[in-house]
């Protein structure tokens, strides 16, 4: 068995055996496979695909490069949830949903990453708060604090490490199996109940449309099937920012804002949010109905439970609770208001080009190296679908560094002021399992 | 402009522009774009395509990435000839037909390779009878010997010399942009009058069958317009083995032999021979009929001009000339003869596995940096469709090493011994300019 002939093989759209599969991968983490040789080897797959079979034969391979995690919940009767947001602009929810679920009586046991281009990511922002990510003690952590929510270590999945890694710089992100293989084998190498994924559809999100959106998630389910394993999926809208901030520390902020009082929150994010409980609530047989589940997530709010776990965790991993307390942990240095140039409803045009400008003011990486500004990020005043009068406030930029004013351009480009409201989609789009 | 967007393009189909080309060969060749992101371009060009346009701006970026050879003729009357065959097994046409073309009257210019894997390459042949391959004098030696047969040098298209090693090694060599422009950049940095290619055809060859063999004609053709050069195309048969003779110093031995007396050699080589030479005798004017070029071809063969022209440049060069006469140059230690196990006409099934016999023998590599036995080949004593009787000798293998015996069953499994004699395809197939 060579590389060269499973190039070939793939090349003619002859599906690969588990053998050859597990040769590749086996091969390439031992730096037995030059990059040059799985790089051609990825965009075959990309062009010519992947069936379900050498997907999972793929996931399984990956799962297998590194070491797995097992965890006891608090409890027997307790469930051990993975949650897990394919990232978009904006997109805070696990910062929030975590210590809700935790409050719930659920144990989570969630792996994040680091944000890249113009997504977020957990990692970074519970960086922005001293949050350490980078442990491994998970029995530990799910003893203490009923979750975890730490970066991949090296020892987890290296396989989808040094994969990744290739496939950023070689165009080789956009592939399904690909894309599935990487999630999947990072979810099933923990021995949760249930994983709840969330996959965010739109402009700014890597599933630019539903159609996308489907496709992967079917993939995934037949994939979960094959392994045994409960996945159930939510798509979700990625057409618009998510909530009223993006960055680091702002969005910690938006989260701890959230948790104290949920009622405040911007429609979009609270909508999303009551979702996904009252579904995990459901799915996992919690509450037999909508309303009583619905119930039980606001009684967690109103009463403070799920601020406390968050606080709980973030602060006995490092946050310093005076700071989060006080709400003083946000100072950036400058900011820049961006300006109506005339009255009407707001339309953000893409959560793409709102990401991109957030990675402008370093709220993100253009490049893996690229050191973040913690306090750098934006605020959305008005959301879409919201009036602004002439002159008002749209939104605010903020930074650690002098602003380009170019920026300011740039937002308003990305910005119509129409005398009409136009009509959002839906939040969550479908949901299947 | 940037290597990823331009991978992008290629992903989804969208015609590469020419600044986009020379950007990606002008930064490989200059170690700015990495192997793994140039593997991943290429496979992308596999299996997505090239249109004529991109192929051209491929070739005309990859002779741009060195030097030009510009040689003038003997006398302003003479045509410069580059003369290529794409390789099979036993394929001496080039040791035999260039000196042929200088006896006639034209002065040729040619650049070879090395072997590699069950095609011999010319380089091989000539330097195992210690003829310099090595050289960059070119006009020198068109002045000298009105001709030169020589490897590529380090100046003379470096792309191509870093694209194919890579290539060779990512499973992306069977393309045919990639394979047109390789062979054309390689030709055209050549200021000669006439190309002449002789693609081959059948399992012994890069193109597996006659419709392969017509597109990459057609696509070099439609280049060739474009770059206002004169290139005709011969597509000839590549099913068994060509000659009696497959390895390095039995061809010489061979082609010698068919230069001092043409009207012993096996029937393929001298009907390919002589139907090439009347041919570009023709299409370049020399003379008005296929009679009267015969007649021509076959003067300088019969009066030693050809022979006399190839002891010249051979020795000219290096070569030992007493061992070249006497032909005491090859003197194998080993020899293995293949008997017949019945009677009948015998039928090489395939001329691949003949090749890559001669490659176990040594004859040829099976990695770049393997060395060769230049006393190691094959000797087929019976050809397809000569009859053999029980116990006769079909082949003989040589070698300086002992000979493996499980050889014999391997070679025995490619022939078969018929009752009656099989039809041959023509020579030469098909001719296109």
């Amino acid at each position: 068995m060579n590389i060269l002939e499973i190039i070939e093989k793939k090349k003619n759209k002859i599906s690969l055996t588990e053998s050859e599969i597990n040769f590749v991968i086996n091969n390439f983490v031992n730096d037995l496979i030059p990059e040059y040789q799985m790089s051609a080897f990825l965009m075959c797959i990309l062009l010519n695909g992947m069936n379900v079979n050498e997907t999972y034969f793929l996931t399984k391979a990956m799962m297998n490069s590194g070491k797995r995690i097992n965890v006891s919940s608090r409890n027997k009767f307790n469930l051990i949830i993975d949650k897990h947001s394919s990232g978009g602009v904006g997109d805070k929810v696990s910062l929030i949903i975590l210590p809700i679920l935790v409050a719930l009586g659920y144990d989570v046991a969630k792996l994040s990453g680091k944000g890249l281009s113009f997504t977020g990511g957990t990692i970074d922002k519970l960086d922005s708060i001293n949050v350490k990510t980078n442990l491994t003690n998970y029995q530990e952590l799910i003893d203490k604090y009923f979750m975890f929510n730490i970066m991949q270590s090296k020892e987890i999945v290296p396989a989808d490490k040094k994969i990744y890694a290739l496939r950023d710089v070689t165009g080789t992100v956009n592939s399904l199996p690909l894309i599935a293989s990487s999630i999947l084998s990072k979810k099933f190498i923990i021995n949760s109940d249930y994983v709840f994924l969330d996959i965010k559809v739109g402009n700014g999100a890597f599933c630019k449309n539903i159609k996308e959106g489907v496709s992967l998630a079917n993939l995934i389910l037949k994939i979960a099937k094959k392994m045994k394993r409960k996945v159930i999926i939510h798509l979700t809208s990625m057409q618009k920012p998510l909530g009223r901030c993006i960055g680091n520390q702002i969005e910690i902020q938006e989260a701890i804002a959230f948790l104290k009082d949920f009622k405040q929150a911007s429609t979009d994010l609270k909508t999303l949010i009551e979702e996904l409980i009252v579904d995990i609530l459901l799915a996992t047989k919690k509450f037999k109905n909508k309303l009583l589940a619905k119930k039980e997530y606001e009684k967690v709010l109103d009463n403070q439970l799920a601020y406390k776990c968050a606080i709980n965790y973030w602060v006995g991993l490092g946050a310093d609770y005076e700071s989060l307390k006080n709400n003083s942990f946000w100072n950036p240095k400058y900011k820049l208001e961006i300006k109506a140039n005339k009255s009407g409803y707001i339309n953000y045009l893409s959560a793409k080009e709102i990401g991109l400008i957030a990675v402008e003011l370093k709220a993100g990486r253009k490049t893996k190296n690229d050191k973040l500004d913690y306090a750098a990020g934006i605020f959305l005043n008005k959301k879409t679908n919201e009036y602004v009068k002439f002159g008002e406030t749209i939104a605010t930029l903020y930074a650690n560094d002098l602003i380009n004013l170019s920026l300011e351009q740039r937002f308003l480009a990305n910005v119509a002021i129409n005398e009409e409201m136009i009509k959002l989609p839906k939040i969550i789009l479908k949901i299947m399992k």
